[in-house]
């Protein structure tokens, strides 16, 4: 098909998602056609739903749409909202940003105060702006748990408490695409009233399903929404079979979501959280060496907020990202995501989420010093000992 | 993981959709996560939308969305019109009257003129409507090619003709989901400016994938558009490499749908329609049999118009489809489609659309006369026969 | 890779073994690489040999061969004999013809009298055979279960009841490799010493393992068996952890034989072996209808050894059954066995083993009738018709 | 199927053999069955030997086997000699050691002189022996080219300029198991008269085939050679349409074996050599910083035989290499090679052949430092950033 030649031995996938997909996972979705309505197929749905919702920990309604992450945005918005509907965004980074465009473009009245795209909202930011409505325009506050460009992740329960703090009766929204089964996350636990997630991150499948998982204050308040939808119609969905989709319901991924929380619950899902903490300070401490000699950085500044599933490693002036990207691909079959929009060439980024081990991020992590080197990148050696160092004594 | 006893052998899948998927192309589409940015990539991207371009004989802009057919439905209907809008989109099925609800939902003035569900419009009423809009208020025609729930399949060329015998501007939309792939079917040729499709049927892939195929006339017409749209918007999707999606890529479908062109072109895509007719006229001669001793008939009632993707079959009076399709399933693991929502019960389903051979049909029809046998339902046996006498001179 | 066109839909593989493969199994098998002597290896491993005895109905040890059932025929003479011995062996088509001259090869005095290959052996025969045999020269009685060259299948225990009827010590070794997990097999209960089987037929695995179940009896003749052997030696097989291979331990086939055991006791082997019998008499059926007007014939013409796993059809005078193969192959995808060796042309073989069901058959029933009927071989019509009145009487 | 805790991530296979199989590979090992008679398969077939004979750069007869490596080393001795022959077979580790037992079993006449395994024999004592053997009464010499139990390779040419400084007709036999498709090999230019090898090394499929190549003078020794054989015979073979094999050809592994050669040839057999040196000799400057601190060691004595495919390490006294095995692989999912029999304990193997590139290799290097530290084996760290750095410079 291509006259490339072969790069062999696998490909790592360090991109922050979609993330590596277990070979039993693919093998799962490896699978005849059969018929979504019938009961065969509606056991496996119903465990894969079931499944789902005790990862997320909650015990609500879970809407499934075939769509990306984009699409449940959408789908998120339409069935919660009506137009003009005042809803409080912080913007810390591409996919907040694009998440608030969307609302705005659905006629919704979209506050995004920007913040330092390096670290995200203070909490405190928040409960200020809901003292001063005191009237409860704001609908919603919505929140990217992790933002993947930027490798910052929230501090959740935080966010709910500066909520609770103003005691207003906004929905709390979170997009959890990027830290979901990766994270600590407790969907009832942190009063959260509308998570979006995908399958193609901690799930570790492919992209193709995405989702809303809704507490019953978001249940009650799609009841007076009036967006249009039809596609990503919850009320539709409600009175399906499946309780979610409008039309076809695809039948692998099913397949594949009941291996993937057989895997994630085989393992523990607090071992999970454990795993992917453990992989990214192995991670960090590589960084922090290459850090060195006025090399590269951090993009959080706040190492508080460093995610534990993505880390973004900002380049020194002068440097291109995509020079040391081009490397670890073209000649060590190591892809690491890149800058997006504003960020393009300014940071590389090292994604340590999903079905990731010891080895894998060593491997990784040795090929990006490899790479910094023979790309001239400024750094101070000896990231990988560090890495070893600290995972001995993990 | 369930205690059922194993029914042995290969489920025959016999749903008008989704279809049979071949092993290759499940094997192509079982591979590990690669960069959607990456050109390795983007050169089996091309590759398979080269391909279905070739597929749909058009050269214009094929525009692809994560989601089933419901969602090229809405990408559609949001790109190409405003609030307000008038549509004809006459009523021949469960398909069409989804279809013409979601372009209501919409904001469209949307006439849905019923006709028989048995024989679908008739094309000179579609000029007489069209020479009666002096003022050119109709945008569109919409019409669904073959209407999976019923098996009648439309002549698109005469619709065509009926729309130039008007003089009218409106563009020709086609629902080509359920025969794609499967009937002849020209765009360009036949003058349609906007096509539906999607990639569980002809195409032979899993649900997941859906378009839109439009010429420069929709194109110029989505310009003007206003309806609210993000994730399925074509201005965006046109702004970005890939000319399609909006978020993330899906991988595994363009490794199915290259593998897929490739089976398709092998056969030969006459071929494939070829196939498709012959496979379908045997199926009518077993049902032409079995309609003997005022057993069950065709649900279609016009010859001309019965699918060669689809034989919806009706029951006699007092007897349930269900029962039969019960027996074909749970005897002899053979999946036939049932009653869309009216039709319920009271007509099975014959897919024949999709990988299939002489062998495949000829094993359905031998389950669906003996589970008509073994359901008491009133037919003249001989239908197998009748097939293979058929088949022998073909 | 080749410029042929694309044959659609699936191929029917209706040879008598290899035979068709589930999905499920083939996954199983589509597995990365792990070291054989690790104790996650070893338990798979363990599960599928302790699977392996179950459905043999032995308690003994098993020793299985990377080879095919060629070689576990060597490792069974190899190991039960010593240079000179007598062995008696009736000769009733190509496999027990060729396993013989096997073991002629290796020195064993072989008596391999003749008998009518459309019927086989009569046990009489045998007890005559083992009462002249007054000084216990004799070391083995050597049956081939299911002639797969034939369709013809012998009666075990009336074998078994023969030797038992001449008070003779002979070790009662039966190939069981067209017959294991499709005809009745109990090997303790009908006093076998060993049993030679294969991978490739009723465990529905590809071709690679091949094995040998033994007695105790069997055990202590190997204990003073003199023939030379290495890679096939039990001895040095018991002294290692898996108790089977000499060198590498194969890793894939276990994946795939746990699956096999678990589809076969989900469906229970003794409605396998059922289900095997109506299929058969299924295509006895549509075989009875196509000899009429002096057409094809059964090649076995006993009716009460037709094999329950293959059916050989023999041609009228005149006639190639290599023209309907190839009509059967090149146009319809269906592929049938051949006559072996002396049979060439005048046979062709209906597999009717392994992963089978009702559409599966009838769709290759129908098939041949299509093809006689094409390649202008006399018979009766009306064959399929037979089959379907049989299965709903069934 | 167990109760243990799934271990995330991939396992990295860093056993000497079986290797690691790349992904296309095992999608094409997952196929349905089809007849190994058929034209279709046989093109398949002859696709796979081609190839394979162009990667062992001989234009002679290829003998491929349903075996593990062992059957084939027992397949070259049947088809070779006669009972009493002499062959000198220098023992230099576990695999040599076996072989010879093998070929004394048969009857043969087995030189084994004893040499110093971590060096393996000098080509100047197989001058000496031969040119003391006037008469030629020693009808080979075998040579096990790279000994995967110590990770000594040989160097086939200076054997063969050995052979030839005595001016001695023996045939020169070669197992390259662990070298094929790895180290460089030249079947015709170093003029070797039978190569063994098998499937599941340097090709990168699974267990299961093992073949021999013979030159032109090999096949005239075979007409003579009278020890007993029948599933390994190679006459038998030469009869058949495929030239290999006795009984049922296997079917998945020749569509497997089309994909390997797709694979090295994409890659070039000479680069798939080099990445072999490559990668071995990042490898070594690990081991070499590890054997600091009395440490570690090489088992290999002489640099210049340290092989390109297995490098095994020494442990220092009074340290069990299954303790750094046990922590590698429980912990971090890295499965190291241990050592064989008489050098169980003192010994690891890093196998660094096949399916390999430079993450894999540094993840497992990585691994194997943590590991060594968490055992408390005398070491120096470093190592992998000795790796780093050669293959900075590389």
């Amino acid at each position: 098909m291509t006259s490339k030649p072969r790069k062999p031995g696998r490909l790592f996938f360090a991109n922050p998602g979609p993330t590596n997909i277990p070979d039993s996972i693919l093998r799962a979705m490896d699978v005849p056609t059969v018929d979504f309505m019938s009961e065969d197929f509606i056991d496996i749905y119903d465990q894969g739903v079931a499944g789902l919702k005790r990862l997320l920990f909650t015990t609500g309604e879970v809407f499934i749409y075939t769509s990306s992450g984009h699409g449940a945005w959408e789908a998120t918005i339409q069935n919660l909202f009506s137009p003009g509907d005042t809803i409080l965004m912080p913007e810390c980074g591409y996919f907040s940003r694009t998440w608030g465009a969307m609302a705005k473009r659905f006629g919704l009245n979209t506050e995004m105060p920007e913040t330092d795209w390096r670290r995200g909202p203070d909490p405190a930011t928040i409960t200020e702006r809901l003292l001063a409505d005191k009237s409860h325009q704001i609908k919603a506050v919505c929140i990217v748990h992790n933002e993947t460009s930027t490798g910052v992740a929230l501090d959740l329960p935080a966010i709910r408490a500066a909520i609770d703090a103003a005691k207003h009766p906004a929905l709390f929204l979170v997009d959890t695409i990027s830290s979901f089964a990766s994270l600590e996350f407790r969907m009832e636990d942190w009063g959260i009233d509308a998570v979006v997630g995908g399958s193609q991150k901690g799930l570790m499948l492919p992209a193709g399903l995405a989702f809303t998982a809704v507490s019953e204050k978001a249940l009650e308040a799609h009841k007076s929404a009036t967006l249009t939808r039809f596609y990503f119609d919850w009320t539709k969905m409600m009175a399906r079979r499946h309780r979610s989709f409008v039309g076809t319901v695809p039948v692998p991924p099913f397949y594949g979501l009941v291996e993937s929380v057989r895997l994630l619950e085989s393992e523990g899902i607090e071992n999970v959280w454990r795993r992917h903490h453990r992989l990214a300070e192995a991670t960090r401490r590589a960084v922090s060496i290459w850090s060195g000699n006025q090399g590269v950085a951090f993009f959080c500044s706040d190492p508080k907020r460093r995610s534990d599933s993505v880390t973004a490693v900002k380049m020194p002036e002068g440097h291109d990202a995509e020079a040391v990207r081009k490397i670890a691909y073209d000649r060590f079959n190591v892809s690491l995501g890149g800058g997006l929009d504003p960020l393009g060439g300014q940071v590389f980024r090292i994604g340590h989420m999903g079905d990731l081990n010891e080895p894998m991020i060593l491997g990784t992590l040795s090929i990006v010093e490899l790479s910094l080197r023979l790309a001239g990148v400024p750094h101070a050696n000896g990231g990988v000992n560090a890495a070893i160092d600290y995972l001995a004594a993990a």
